[in-house]
């Protein structure tokens, strides 16, 4: 399902093979939490680039729920997007719930933040969920801790979260579905390296590495993925989860991460946020309302062809819709673009030399 | 500048030469009140068929000001818009502030409705900056009355209208920029007489109605655009004002009108509510939750050609930005469309069974 075509340093270059079809490795996945990335249309996100979208269990679950995707015929038919799409499993955002949920060994029982109704998620619902509206890649239903938290709490969600892997992978059923394990464990090496090699125990054809990017400072987030990533298989895909901007995604192929997902190139978008190769900047700042060069003169989409910095500044202003949407299309370009280009210097052996460039800015 | 090409009954096809290009009439005008047409790209408004769009004086003039358009080079850079713009001239607006406005035979003053700013337009320099910004047709400054008016109000909006008329005509600079006078008069047809009266004598190169689509019934806006549109020369374009629906629009042709814009389409677009030729339905209707038809089946638009009522139905409910968006560009393309489809059968003699479509849905 993976074939790894070239290193540089610990940097990977890859292919996943999925069901609809083959996504270049290292890449970004933009968030279309609700079966939509917020503001852009299947077809702007194929120019982009964009390969493989993320949706969110715990979101579809509950709205539009399960009898609609599959009436439309699965989620790819819903959403009217034809590459492969990823679903996280749910855990992250069921947990974030806190007092509206019971976690016990069995699963884990929460209210709706849309309508207080009661719902439960068992490893096997949530695979069943995933695999019946046909995502290419569904990820197994994981206990996250909120950092910080006592070693007895990180044991116990690492324990759980192997044995919900175990009940995942014993209850999969659809072929074109691959199932991605998760490892946690906080900023704990041991842990971590427990959990890793529970899990690579269990043969998953891919591993993310969850409970990151949550409000650790970036050195710890980094060390924590090298030494995660270090204990995974060579000849399977790693996804580290919840990352985000150009300096983490390059620290974190250079750790060996193949795959990417985060809400924050379209936040961002939405806020007006601008990112660049060179840094970011907010396009509400005074400097902007004058400024009639690209949002990135660098950039080749078609936002930055078409609009300037004064443009967009006057829409945030001005609150129209159209300025978060084209600031979100650009930022997703970036990062899509980012990742090809980060594949074409690993494959040339140039690497360290591309990296170097962001590390500096 | 118009070439009126054939006429059926009342229903008129004419060309309007304008300095960005022709612009086929009958033609609906979508709305970018403040240089964007609400959620959609300039791309995207080509794509459905929009040959002109409106913007206003009144929003321009206070965000983002006169200085930044020029310093883009004009409206259109600025927006990104290659095609004609018109630009109405703010006197709806600024009549609309009620206790924020002052009028005065030479102008009236104001304050701004973002920051509370005084600012003054008069005749002149209202041309002055439509011409400025470079648009392809500007509106004279008209005086607005909110109906029911007495009748001596309504005299005096009609006096002040045509001596704004006659200043703006004296004040013109720029070639490129046509000019329209506003024929007021509410709902008084001897007064809407003596307005377009005066205004013809003026010789302006086109005309509109305005003081319509302001709470007047329907029967009542279709007899005073009826007998004004009478009293215009036949060799000029017609523009009436703020309209609207498939229904009005269908209507207003039939009353010999040839321009028309409206916010309707897109403030529908972003309230759920789909537009179609057989009438309007809201998205958020229980029934369309699983209905996986498009929006309108018979519209070449394609939103129609990709998502389903269901997934629109969901994206709403989600608070999802797509929503709008999508909802927003069919409800234009449906306007575009059936003016297009309106021209060919005024050409092809087939006005009145093609009126006759719409009064029976």
């Amino acid at each position: 399902m993976f074939t790894l075509t070239a290193t540089d340093g610990n940097a990977r270059r890859g292919t996943l093979h999925l069901a609809h079809g083959d996504v270049e490795t290292p890449c970004f996945m933009p968030v279309g939490t609700a079966a939509t990335v917020k503001g852009l249309t299947p077809g702007e996100l194929r120019e982009a680039h964009a390969q493989i979208v993320l949706a969110n269990t715990y979101h579809l679950w509950l709205r539009p729920g399960l009898a609609t995707i599959e009436a439309a015929g699965g989620l790819h038919r819903f959403m009217a997007w034809d590459r492969p799409i990823l679903t996280d499993s749910g855990g992250f955002q069921v947990f974030s719930l806190e007092s509206r949920r019971k976690l016990d060994a069995g699963g884990v029982t929460f209210r709706s933040h849309i309508d207080g109704s009661e719902h439960r998620f068992t490893p096997e619902n949530v695979l069943a969920f995933q695999e019946s509206i046909g995502v290419d890649v569904a990820m197994v239903l994981d206990v996250c801790v909120k950092l910080p938290a006592s070693q007895a709490q990180l044991d116990e969600a690492v324990r759980l979260t192997t044995d919900w892997a175990r009940r995942t992978r014993a209850a999969q059923r659809a072929e074109r579905t691959a199932v991605f394990a998760i490892v946690q464990g906080g900023l704990d090496p041991e842990l971590r390296a427990r959990s890793a090699r529970e899990l690579v125990e269990l043969d998953f054809p891919g591993y993310a590495i969850g409970g990151l990017s949550v409000g650790e400072t970036r050195d710890e987030m980094y060390a924590t993925a090298r030494s995660t990533a270090e204990r995974l298989p060579a000849h399977k895909p790693r996804y580290l989860m919840g990352v985000g901007t150009v300096r983490d995604l390059i620290a974190a192929v250079d750790c060996g991460i193949d795959m990417f997902d985060c809400v924050y190139p379209t936040r961002c978008g939405r806020n007006g946020r601008a990112m660049t190769r060179a840094g970011e900047f907010n396009l509400f700042n005074a400097a902007f309302v004058n400024d009639f060069a690209p949002v990135d003169a660098t950039c080749g989409c078609s936002v930055c062809a078409t609009f300037t910095r004064a443009y967009l500044a006057h829409l945030f202003r001005a609150k129209e819709m159209l300025a978060p949407r084209l600031l979100s299309y650009h930022n997703v370009y970036l990062l899509t673009e980012l990742m090809r280009e980060a594949r074409e210097s690993i494959v040339a052996g140039g690497w360290s030399a591309f990296r170097q460039e962001f590390m500096r800015a």
